[in-house]
């Protein structure tokens, strides 16, 4: 099957440029002036961009977490992914207490296998480390899972302490994988918790209020030391505050090889949503912080502090207690309300996944605060390469895969819950003006949406394996 | 015309990947896998990188100097450039007191055109500011001469005070050029200079220690000031200095629209070299430093503080006393050998114009202090992208100029005089191994280079006009 | 005449300590507990704190500006100052253009010497350098006038070059004066004053519009390089922006010998203030600026970024069309209403002579943003260290000149106009609440002001020579 | 008992001014000129300067480690104080496991009463904390003791988690005590100490190596937070290099209230030291470091980020096997060939007590680094105000306590263990020429050394309780 992509624009991390792309067999077989379609299939771009499909390595699809699941599965996930111009992500395939790490991977592809849309690989989310697990972590980098993420948060649960988090940064370094955090300070965290519930502080801006962005800061400064006498690449997950951008900022000029991301929420939603009366809405782990903040994080992509922007993809519904309907049939599940009368118990997390592009598009390049080539850095080109799928993923360059977006900059759109394709009850950017959409999103040279209509199917996206020993950007 | 470069691996600011190249009608046509020729001369670069033509936006072909001329003119400028793997430059066409701008050019025109080789450009250099030659500056703009460029620095000769420099900025501001600075305080130094002069310091280290850090630092940073009020783009040429980095760091931190640029030499050279018995080499403003602002320099490339790795390749005899063969002739002019009692008489400048790409090769990619993609960024496309060149030059985009370097990376050459074609009788480099050298060089589709034979022919170059309006990086 | 000051607590720049303190023969003569009257006049300080009479290094008394003079003479002035605790002050010695330094002193003489009731001493105002000029420094140094003020704001006004700047460092270097600056890019605000005028824009708050922080960071950060590479001590006048204390900060860290000053005006008014129909009322130059840059001040304070607190006190009438009372007598000279109509005719200054050290103590000390030692050093001890007084004023050593203060820190007042005693029509802090002033002030022993009553006299003010090679904070 | 000072230069932490100084019944009763003598012993001090006796916040004297046991106790240690013009320390009285606060207090009272000669305080040693010892620390404070110290490193021995320390803290803050933390990231250090033993790297330079910076700096960032977080003041003990000091300087700059100290040794020794024959003499932790941090440190003290120098004392025989003589008596227990074999058995500790005034004299203030009152406010001023001495001890003030010492800035001795009193085989500054030593030394008004005599009495040292809610500098 080919297609032919004519007079677009090409993007791509640094180049700006009209030509015509051929897709061939799943790939990018060509890029030429004045192509001839020769049996392609044909489809005009005139006065629309062709970008490469967006990558997302920080995603929580069908993640169990007190006392429900995150809302989208690989199906309704990929297929808001899709819809947003994202094409791969990496889900966290979250090992139990007293599990081999393998067997965390084997439930994951249980989650995945059948209904995934878009291609996909998984990070290990290691909570229980032994000599036995550190020796698994070199088999799994060469089957293709080479990056581990470890908790400096989450007391008594998902935390791991320096020792464990530190010999797994040697090991790691040893066989070429990438050490990736959660960095807040979790012990603080839990004192804070405990004082504030005690306090009777109960509503959701106290979930900010006892992450304070010093435990994030000191904590991100921590993994950037620890990884610097190891040795080892580091990678921080949703960065939020300028105190842990300093830290990251400060690590790579002493010649630590660290890098970073953040999520596109922490641009714009701040500790003020969660005085809302819905502000159980904005509850994510770091929090969301402050206007100057939010101005650091913008500074930190331009800058190349930070390297990529994700979503940290983990949706609930906001109202557990009434079903939604999702392709035709009632869906529902416990939700944010279990955390009505405590901060605490709200389940951690937010639909992002289809949100991310069309917002940075519209809010980042739209406004001037990035270039069209840094979105496609931050959000495509990026995060391939620093997790070893580069160059078959991230760009639109001769042999890789035929994973590509048109996009449409005067496409305009009132985004919100109506808008998207999350499975959820509710948008964070609600209302708000969107210009500039995807048009057509192709996987490996399939057309999975085209304008409003999807064409995905259940079972065809695959598991894709990655390489270590990655460049550190 | 037609050729294919076939098995190569591509290298753009952003991508590296294994394709074809087809070159067309000088410019390039197709970027694909297994293609085939079809009439088209085949190269085969299997094993070898292929990269866009490099840019050296700062160099002085030609330019009388304080009793002499530098040494290399349009023809064996440009010839050792392209031996180099440069394919484009600008030079400074040089306002003579009470000439009007297009004057300047036309003097330039002269120079340049029966023995241009490589394709080229000019900047302005103001030196005599009246209200006639701010009101032409727009139209040079409008004919392809988008840059100005002005000197804070040769007291009573070439420095321009700062309301001469604010209003150019506001004029070129408005007008969409860009205004470049040789950033350094003329008035110190100068005062400097008469004391050192006064006090019987007449060796060449005394160029250094009369034109210190600090000058160029606070000189840096009052351009960046009145850049950030008029609101204007800035590029600052020749930075050597931790100092004038910071200067501009602190200044894009606070939205300053500031770039700069340093030259290869400043990575390697110091003071020391100055106090050899051959110091007269390596003599030029600013001058050489420390070893600590040598790794500043390298941080600032890597971090995105600087943009640009140029030459401001000034070339002179070492010993005007004695003639060199230049192409079978003799060759002589008066050279370094004026300031041998007085090192304020010593002409400035270096022989750099054909160095840069190969020591940047073996000594920044091939040292790991920078990547190839950075490299190609630093060499090629950001420069092509700041002074209004892109896409036609810097990149190997569909639709650009087809001017292409072949790198075989396993080539070994002893750099030194007798390897390299600048016209001059030493080298700054000699002595050192190079690993990784350019094998074919074309220029719009046509090859000057092919191993160690010289294809060009003068007066092939082409002047080529570039867009006002150009991004800030 | 000897004064016994009992039971009160002393505060040095270090110190907070109960004790006695013996006045006598106009020196301190004894610090000690339970000290007996034995003759001395007994004054009770229990419950209050006693201070070394503050200094002043930044006045300008009967200047003429622009159509008129600055309505604090040395007599009122004088009075005013000493009703807010400040017993000595430095006021500028214009030169002429034309005039030698000597007869600059000697029209001083004239201003003061029948009128003045504090200590004071002399800056050389330098606006006319040549080569007598420069050899009369050292002279007027050896005379007790070590200190030099230069201009880099007024253009073809008070403005000099930097060759001026320079040298005159490098002669105060060597004789051990000390340069002191008004760090302001003339060149490019008097291009925006004559934008702004032509554009119509003519309130007052284009004064600050058109003296942006960049202009002032700039000039400041090349004083400091011009005195780092003259191996000169520099003293930054009136330091008013982030930009600038960054500039000093980053030059000391350098080993610049850089110290500096803001005025207590600096740390509570802003641009919103020029925008108020009075507007006029807060015109000084550098211009107030904005919150961000009040809190860089303080900190600047706190971390010895910037040495003393000053005032730039250059009072003008508000409304100078209306006479006041001033002694029981009118008293009308023209004011800032002479630029009703072009912000750039308004009269540059504010009355702040006798604001400055209650307004320190209750929104300074009182407010916790400094400590009251830090207030005894910024407002005290280190000027007088810094302008070569030291240990004869600035501070409560034995030996040491007996100018004290006591201050009642509970003493409560509504601050304004009504309430103080400088010559003008208004007040800055019209309406804000004091708690803490002084209550009695000593000059070499005499009591000047006790509570509300002035005992000062005309012309017993000392003209106070000071030392050379005075230390560099 | 009075004593009359006469003719001497007075030096406090911000003045320097001549007087006479009355010593009565243990006080400073009188400052004055011309002072007559009273009945009083006169002492004349004409070219000489007069210091408050010197403060030394960090020692450890008779401390059980490793095997053996520090080599000065509170009398040999006491005598080599007051040698070197130090009238007051502060001890750890260090928590055993399971044990009461009261009880380690009640056992350290047991080493010290009968051999004090200085007078002295504790600090408690923080290593096991339950809630018991949480409630305990009120008391303490109360009871005089308003400072505790943690250990963030000493992996299973002292270390304490990160909720340890946030609850201290938090404790702490509620009750006016100060938290002082060891800091470096016992985690990591422990593994590198394993991987280094196992690798056979056992020479002492690698006590260092396994001991990086990044653990220090890390640790402190860690503690800064925690403090923030917790509203609570902190300081952090022995801060060795940059890294240390910039999580300072940003957490004050921040708003944290955070302090710290150097070590004299810390100057002037390094890694280098380390890897002499004799290397185990420099043992310490953490170790000595680089010439670079040597320079952060200087400049931190002199710009405020570190507010005292005190010298972690704990002196032990480089050679243990051979006995010393001590005040006419063989003295022998275990020493540093403990670790003959094995970096990690080498007692950690160096003797300093002694030698810090001397050697900040002679090579701090000597050498320009920094100034006399610098000298006073670092070593004797600061800590007594930062520990709730002040104004008891650590100035001049009249009421203070008479702890003075009068140097001779012309006396000269080349340094070494012959020379200093300290009970061990060496010294670490052996050879090292001194200008400028006290010559007498007053406790309490008593001389205590005069000269080269020693005239202290063991037992006449005194326990002094010091105050909470002491300043933060």
């Amino acid at each position: 099957m080919k297609t032919l992509i004519k007079n677009g624009t090409l993007v791509t991390a640094s180049e700006t440029f009209q030509a015509d792309l051929l897709l061939a067999d799943g790939r990018i077989a060509l890029i030429g002036a004045g192509l001839s379609a020769d049996g392609a299939q044909e489809v005009d771009a005139a006065g629309h961009y062709v970008l490469p499909g967006a990558i997302d390595v920080h995603t929580h699809l069908e993640l169990p977490f007190g006392g429900t699941v995150s809302s989208d599965d690989f199906y309704s996930g990929h297929k808001a992914a899709a819809f947003g111009g994202t094409t791969f992500h990496i889900d966290f395939a979250m090992q139990a207490k007293g599990e081999r790490l393998q067997q965390a991977v084997e439930r994951w592809n249980k989650k995945a296998a059948d209904k995934a849309v878009i291609d996909y690989g998984y990070h290990l989310g290691i909570t229980d480390l032994n000599e036995a697990i550190l020796n698994e972590i070199p088999e799994m980098g060469r089957a293709g899972i080479p990056s581990l993420k470890l908790f400096m948060a989450y007391k008594n649960n998902l935390q791991v302490d320096d020792t464990t988090l530190f010999r797994t940064m040697l090991k790691a370094a040893e066989h070429g994988l990438l050490v990736m955090v959660h960095a807040e300070n979790g012990d603080a965290i839990d004192v804070l918790i405990q004082q504030a519930r005690a306090a009777g502080h109960l509503t959701p801006e106290w979930h900010a209020l006892t992450r304070p962005d010093w435990c994030e800061g000191e904590a991100t400064g921590r993994a950037v030391a620890l990884a610097a006498v190891a040795g080892a690449p580091l990678y921080v997950v949703h960065v939020t505050c300028a105190k842990a951008v300093e830290a990251i900022a400060l690590g790579r000029a002493k010649g630590a090889r660290v890098m970073g991301e953040t999520c596109v929420q922490y641009f714009h939603f701040s500790v003020d949503n969660l005085r809302q009366p819905d502000g159980a809405k904005f509850v994510c782990s770091p929090p969301v912080r402050t206007a100057a903040d939010q101005a650091a994080l913008w500074e930190a992509v331009r800058n190349g502090s930070l390297q990529h922007i994700s979503t940290d993809h983990c949706p609930f519904l906001f109202d557990g207690t009434r079903p939604i309907m999702y392709e035709g049939r009632p869906f529902q599940i416990p939700g944010k309300e279990l955390g009505a009368g405590d901060f605490s118990k709200i389940p951690n997390g937010l639909p992002v996944i289809e949100d991310r592009m069309p917002i940075l598009w519209s809010y980042g390049v739209g406004q001037g605060r990035i270039s069209l080539n840094q979105l496609v850095a931050l959000g495509c080109t990026n995060p391939a390469k620093i997790f070893g799928l580069y160059p078959q993923k991230g760009t639109l360059a001769v042999g890789s895969d035929a994973d590509v977006v048109i996009w449409d900059p005067h496409k305009q759109k009132t985004w919100g819950v109506n808008a998207s394709h999350q499975r959820t009850d509710y948008n964070l950017f609600e209302g708000w003006e969107i210009t500039g959409l995807p048009v057509k999103v192709f996987r490996r040279g399939e057309l999975l949406v085209d304008g409003d209509r999807w064409l995905g199917q259940a079972g065809t996206g695959k598991w894709t394996p990655r390489a270590t020993h990655a460049p550190v950007l």
